[in-house]
This record gives C-alpha cells, structure tokens and sequence, in this order.
C-alpha cells in the first residue's frame, strides 16, 4: 500500500481525553477516532490489526471444533424477560423501543438469544454435543465510558455457547475452550494467564478469566512465578482428546484477581509471588442449567427422559484485545505490534521521495515485495525523513526497510526490527529473499 | 465438513410465515431463525454464503482503490442535526435513548459519520481523491419487515463514500463504482443491470439503482433486450483509467424501473423491449455538496480558497444478495448456487452409513478432497439415502458426489451438477483430480 494512497491520519499532539497509553497511541496512529463517548470510528490501519485478531480467533475456534453462526444485534425483551435478566441487567443495557413501541435491547452478551434458537432446532442427545460462536458487535451502556477501546460502549466480542447431555460434557467443553484461548493469545504474542473468577451477572459456578500482563493493566494482579514460563509451543494438542492434563498445568499454580486474593497462600509463596498488573481478555463460564431451565431447552436423553441440556459460555474481546497488545507491547516512540497481528509486516520508506534514483530503488523493493505478497507500507509522500522514521515507529510496524541516496549507489537498504531496533545494511536482492517464503 | 458435527437445522415443512420463495428456502435450508418481525439469527450455512457474497464485495471495492474502514452501528443524533436529515427521516430510523438520554440512532447509512470524520482528518487537495468503504450492520424499521433477508430490519450493507475537489473528479469516482458493481454482481453470476434512479432521502441529481432479473423480483422493469448479452468478461479494465466508455456501453440502452418508465421510448424498441421483474442489489449517487456544504467538511484548493468537497455515496445489501441470488437461482428442488457464492463446492453424500466398505470409500473421497484444500460438506448421517438426496438439492451445493455400494464395487463415484442435473460415474481418481487445481 503507498501511503500517497492510503488514508492514514496521525496526530502529532497527544490528545488531551486519552487517560492511557493505548487510547492516546491508537488515536495518534491514526487507528480511530471518536463518534460519540465511548464508540469509535475504526479508520484503515486500526481495522487492520482488528481483523488480523478476529482471524487468529476464529481460526483457533474452528480448529477446536466450534461452528460460527451469526446473531443479530438487536434482540427482543421477551427472551431476555424469559431468562430474568431483563430487569436485573440495569442501565448498562441499552433499551430500546421501535416504531411500534415493542421492546428491544442491543445484545451485551447471548445466552439467551442462542439458548431460543438451540431449543427450537436440537431436540436429541444424539445431535450433541454442540459448541456454536459467533464475533458481533456488542453494546455496555457504561456510565463513564473511558481508556478507548479498553472500555468502550459499542465493542466487538467473539462469543462461545457449548451445550452437552450432562456435567461432564460441559467440562469437556470447558477444557476445549480453555485450551483454545490459551493458544489464541500465545499466537498473538501475548502472556495471558488463567485465573479463577467471580460469575457475575453471566452465573454459574466456575469461570476462569485470561488476564494479560501489562504494567498498565486496569487490575492488580498476583500469580506464581512459573506462568512466565508456561508455554504450548511443545504441547501436541489433540482437540478431541483429553485436555484435562493441560487445564491442570495451567491451574496448578496460584494466580489470582484483587478480589480473590488470597495472602495466606500469597505469604507461603514467597519470593516465587509475583504482584502485578493485568488486563481480562477472555472470560469462560460453566452455568449448566442456569438458562435452558427457565427456558424450556431440552433434549432426549437416551433413556428416554427429557432434560435441560447443560451450558457454557466463552467470551474474548476481540476490539479490547487491539488495546491490550497496545499495553502489553508498545516503547516511547509509538506501538510495537507482535508480528502475528500487525497491521503491515513492513514499513518502506523512501528518504528522499524528489530524487529519482532514489524512488526508482524503493518503487522496485516495493513492487517485488507485493509482488511476493508481502503486507506492505510503502511511505512514498514527500515529506521529511525525520517525519517518516517518527510515523513508522509509531504505528509499530515490525520490520523497516529504509532506502536513501547513499544506499542506492552502494545497493543495500536498511532494515530495522521496530523491537529490538536492530539494524543492519542489505544488498537489495537479500531484502526480497528475507521476507518471501 | 461431517454433516454429523455440523448445525444444519432443515425444515421439512415450509413455514407458513414465508411469502417469497427465497425466505422459504433459507428456513428450510436451515440458513436462518427469525429472532424478532425482519431481525434475523445467520447459521452456519447462511453465513457461508453471507461471507463469500461479503469477500467478492470487498476484493472489488479494493481492486477499485477503496480504502476500507468501519464505522460503528450506533450514532449520535447531533451528526444528523447537522445535515438536516435527523427530522426529515421519519419512523424508519430507530431512535434511542442513552442512560444519560442522549439521542442516539442505529445507522440506516453514513454520509453524516464519515462528512465528520472527513472534516477532522483531510485538509488539502492535495490529499484527495478519497474513496472510503465499510461493511457494517444497518437497521431500517420497516413498518411491516418481510420477505425475510431481502427487507430485513437489521442488515448488512457495505457503503463507500467518495471524496473530490471538483465535478469532474466526483464524476470519475462515481464511474469507478459503476464498474466495480457491474464486476461484482457478475462475479457472483448475476445479470445486474443499471438503470436511472430516484435519490429519494439520499439525495443528489445522478444516481443508478443496479436491478438483478429475478422472475420472483419485487419490482416491475423494462429494458433493452441487448442487456442480455452484455458482460465484462472480455473488456480490460484499468481501474484508474477512463471508465466512461464502458459506462456508456451499459446506459446507452433504454432500462427503467416502474416509476422511471417512458412508455414513448418503450413503443419505439417494439421487440427489442424486454418487461420483467427484478431486485435492487445496489445504488449508487452523486450528490455534489450536499451533506460537505451544511457539515463543513472543506479543503483548501490548489488557489488556496476553501471548497466544500464534492460527494457520493455506492451501497450493495450484503444480506439481501444473499436472499436476490436465491430468487434468480432456484428450482423446485431447492436453492441452485452459483459457484462463487456457494457454501460448500461439493457435497458428499454416504448413501450406506452402516455399510463399513461403502464408508471406508467415502471417507476417502472426504479426506482427499479436504486436504486439497476444496470445502465440502460431507453427509455422513446414518439417514435414509432419499432424505440426504432431497437435503443436499434443497441447500444447493453445486456438485454433488455419491458414494454408494454398486460404485463402491465398481471403483466409481456419482456425480452431478446440481444446476443441469448432469451425471456421470466417474473412477474415484478422477474425480479428485477434477476438483483439484
């Protein structure tokens, strides 16, 4: 993409309403900008990244067995009335009347939605088990909207539902989706830690939250020192198999929430506790019967009886992670995007764009790279290097390509890690054979 | 995928509600669920096709130099405040309350969002042409929502909204966008055919509705028979070139919707007239400075004065393709996809469940073709072979495969276009070679 072409609107000022770090890089990178408090317009490079995230979770949702269906988001009152939570959801669900007064609501969450649909379609044991998602736009109608995307009204959230005969079912569900948000975060360059967690209005009686690190995480966080090297880069995962062994792994040591904290145990961890700060990026929830009851969503059982199939529901915040990695990953100069959801996995520029030898070199690393299929920035406008070198590291693109007059008499260009800021001067042709596979 | 772990809820009766044969068919399919009149729950198999008709969309407006971005659902009252329109609407805009009663509105379209963020981020023409698209849910509150997906209440549109300093400039985008639709329908095997259009609410003094034949459409049309046998398939196309002859090429014929009829013009074609029936998939307008002049939304011009920007704005109904392809492409037996937009390429089917040899073949052919990387849908049910031949025709997957004992012995497979009806027994090599490229 030639940024000439592009539409890429960085700001040089900090914006004053942006409290932290993520929300003021986002704006500045020219990601999104503000409609209305809390709901943001997402402009070509922020929808970027939040695509590339959508697909690492979707992938590892279908590689783990979920189908992906689609709800609206507009629901009717009545099912949400069915359930009881119509009432005791409260002013953050934002309440609708249409033109002929019938009551609407726009969906924070679908339990019920899904549980109306699963009732009216599965009716045996045999068509179970069913582990359905869907990635939509959700609205929390929070009093302070605030920190961007972190916490913002209109969101997208991917959400699982999985429905079984019974509780062991349900926990194989819940395995599967544990594992599977496990290795969706740790593909997207991210250390997400599993920590027991309150039920809150979803219910139920085991849930775990994945918390990021990140010193600017919204919550105090405290967990044992072996999670900073807990990894499934070796762990063969068969999906259908037992995943009990890995869920044990991943909860047998101490990890919690302020509010669960526990500093009896804390105290006997000693130097091995670590305190910090996170970020709730998944939630997954064991409610068994908690909504096919009221609702009427049974199934025959194979002896016969009809029974209240027993549910979860498993949720990431797919626009919330966009500011975590933010968070998690970013330098004075501006964000350092994990190559896996990167907006561009190279940034081209051309120092002297009114030197003709100079353009011609980077038009043709250019062309070769996309050619290749290469995601590509190419900053070809005519303003200053300093200005382009200060937007590079800005929107965070992994690897630089900078190619100026003196590299062209010699035929190298310069390549720079955005991370590590390593640098290093490469013959043209070694450049193109670096990053086509 | 194993029909047997999938979720295709089938109805074998059609429902009652259903008017058009487009809705039946997506209900009996198991496609969709109505959750409340004109709002509707996509499954696994509607959204198949909902994102291939999305990906087409997408990979053309991109080809056309579109930049895409996404706007969100929910907006604030005052953006429409400003253009005028926020009154004029009436009833079909769903009006909403916050909890600080705020006036929101759910999106029917969003040349009042971007104006506002054009304004904000573009300043000189020198940054201009600007194409910008999104594909996003919209909600228009029908007063009576039927004929399910085709005039829905929530739906999924995709929007672009052209920027230039001049008429001229407005006029090239606009021609842009009218041969990236003709592309885009005729990719998705589609005869769509430009006709002169109302702007009704949009506004604006050059428009063009692009109306798909459909003996099921909606609306009464006229054209010239010569329609018929246009098509792109043979005309270079250089996206940043002069487009205007091939925009002639296609309104040089007399086309008209209903009230655009010229029954003087009509007379005059005597055989060459064709009068059908057809659907609106897309529209597209020049409205000049319609919503830049009341927004503010100015550059400064070459001269250094400040100009309103000149506008126009192109939608394609995502969501309703999904229901006008059905009403151009069915048959008795069910829905006839085109292969572009179809769900699956092939579906297999296993006429003997219970028969291990018969199996063992199918499961072959299954696992072959999947790791050559073509979808299928496998039908693997221990279900009657008459109830998976009527299921496979009804959902419209366009080649079938069936694996039954005779052609087990035989070494052969059946196939069978589902649009000719076409069948041949094939030697089971060949037919994974014929679907292997």
């Amino acid at each position: 993409m030639r940024l000439s072409a592009y539409y890429l609107p960085t700001l040089r000022e900090t914006p004053a309403e942006a409290q932290i770090v993520s929300h003021r890089l986002m704006l500045r990178a020219g990601m999104m900008r503000q409609s209305s408090a809390g709901i943001y317009v997402w402009l070509p490079l922020g929808l970027r990244v939040l695509r590339n995230i959508e697909r690492i979770v979707r992938e590892e949702q279908d590689a783990f067995g979920c189908r992906e269906m689609l709800m609206p988001t507009i629901q009717p009152a009545e099912l949400w009335r069915e359930s009881g939570r119509y009432d005791a959801y409260g002013p953050e669900m934002l309440r609708i009347r249409d033109r002929h007064d019938r009551e609407l609501l726009y969906g924070p969450t679908n339990e019920e939605q899904l549980t109306a649909v699963f009732r009216d379609t599965i009716k045996s044991y045999r068509q179970l088990p069913k582990l359905l998602y869907h990635i939509q736009w959700k609205f929390r109608d929070e009093v302070r909207p605030r920190f961007g995307v972190m916490r913002g009204r209109e969101f997208l959230m991917k959400d699982a539902y999985s429905f079984d005969i019974d509780r062991d079912g349900a926990i194989r569900a819940y395995n599967k989706m544990f594992v599977c948000y496990l290795r969706t975060f740790e593909r997207m360059g991210l250390r997400a830690i599993p920590m027991r967690a309150e039920t809150g209005p979803i219910g139920g009686d085991l849930s775990h939250e994945f918390v990021v690190l990140a010193d600017t995480g919204e919550s105090e966080i405290a967990y044992h020192r072996d999670f900073l090297s807990l990894s499934l880069k070796n762990t063969d995962i068969d999906v259908d198999g037992d995943l009990q062994p890995i869920v044990d792994r991943y909860t047998a040591n101490y990890a919690a929430t302020d509010e669960q904290r526990d500093r009896g145990r804390e105290a006997e961890l000693g130097d091995d506790l670590i305190a910090g700060r996170g970020i709730e990026v998944g939630h997954i929830f064991y409610f068994g019967t908690k909504y096919s009851k009221p609702m009427g969503a049974t199934v025959t059982a194979a002896t016969g009886e009809e029974v209240a199939v027993e549910m979860g529901s498993y949720g990431i915040g797919v626009s919330r992670l966009v500011g975590a990695i933010i968070e998690a990953s970013h330098d004075d100069a501006g964000i350092v995007w994990p190559d896996a959801v990167a907006p561009f996995q190279i940034g081209l520029i051309n120092v002297k764009a009114d030197d003709a030898e100079c353009t011609a070199a980077a038009d043709t690393v250019y062309e070769q790279l996309r050619a290749a299929g290469v995601d590509i920035l190419y900053d070809d406008r005519a303003e200053r290097p300093g200005v382009k070198f200060a937007e590079m590291d800005l929107i965070g693109v992994p690897y630089q390509l900078t190619v100026g007059p003196r590299g062209v008499k010699a035929g190298t260009v310069e390549w720079k890690a955005r991370r590590s800021g390593e640098r290093a001067e490469l013959p043209v042709s070694a450049v193109v054979n670096l990053f086509v596979r």
